[in-house]
């Protein structure tokens, strides 16, 4: 059996927040929005169906964990949740704090425009406030 | 308590199929490409993370089952599947099936171009396959 990767795409675009019992918590290096994906490490996975019954509950279970401290910590309007994978075909579920006044609202983030890279401070900002906002969680480590 | 009444806009955009468990199943009034939704009959639902752990679990399962019978029948590459929302409000999954030729691949299916409502024929052709391949779950009716 192959080991869990991180594909390397994933890797180069976005920065690793904690863990999981299941999943890497990511931050997509995108300023535009608070913008994270969950990462099973479960290797070869691609579709969410494709995994054990108590693996997609898992991954429903972390999901909402994370969506739940995303909204409580930005106030935002609304969540945005979805396992896409048409260029990156390793298993991944978006988790992304949407607002009525934020880029390209009410479409979607996916594909839209140019990514605003981060600076230093800005992202140690927001994975420090997304680690204290998980921080409550005994799912949830650094 | 307030009764479940589906959005009227998902009513006016989509096409009963059946019916699981916890959710109602229909299809996107839009030929561009097998596009599902499901709705969770629970009034007031907006995020699934607000929703009770065994509704987080059996929607889950409802959305697991959709995306299975979905990639079988359609032979399809990838499941893009999503909750978000922005718009209409009422929490509703998508499950869609995509394929490296169709519009817009590989970006996302939401907020792009123009929708292509079936003709009465199509319509009903792509309905009788979805409940012929969810035929053999019992969770699902019609």
């Amino acid at each position: 059996m192959n080991k869990f990767q991180l594909d390397s795409r994933l890797a180069a675009d976005s920065f690793l927040i904690g863990h999981f019992e299941l999943c890497e918590l990511r931050l997509i290096n995108d300023s535009r929005w608070p913008w994270l994906v969950l990462v099973p490490k479960i290797a070869g996975a691609e579709e969410i169906h494709e995994t054990s019954p108590d693996q997609q509950a898992q991954i429903a279970n972390e999901t909402a964990i994370t969506a739940k401290a995303l909204k409580q910590m930005m106030g935002c309007e609304k969540i945005n949740s979805a396992a896409i994978g048409n260029i990156v075909r390793q298993l991944h579920i978006h988790v992304i704090a949407r607002n009525e006044n934020d880029t390209n609202w009410p479409g979607p983030v996916w594909g839209f425009g140019k990514s605003q890279p981060y600076d230093n401070d800005k992202k140690a900002l927001v994975i420090n406030q997304i680690q204290k906002a998980l921080s409550a969680s005994p799912q949830f480590s650094l």
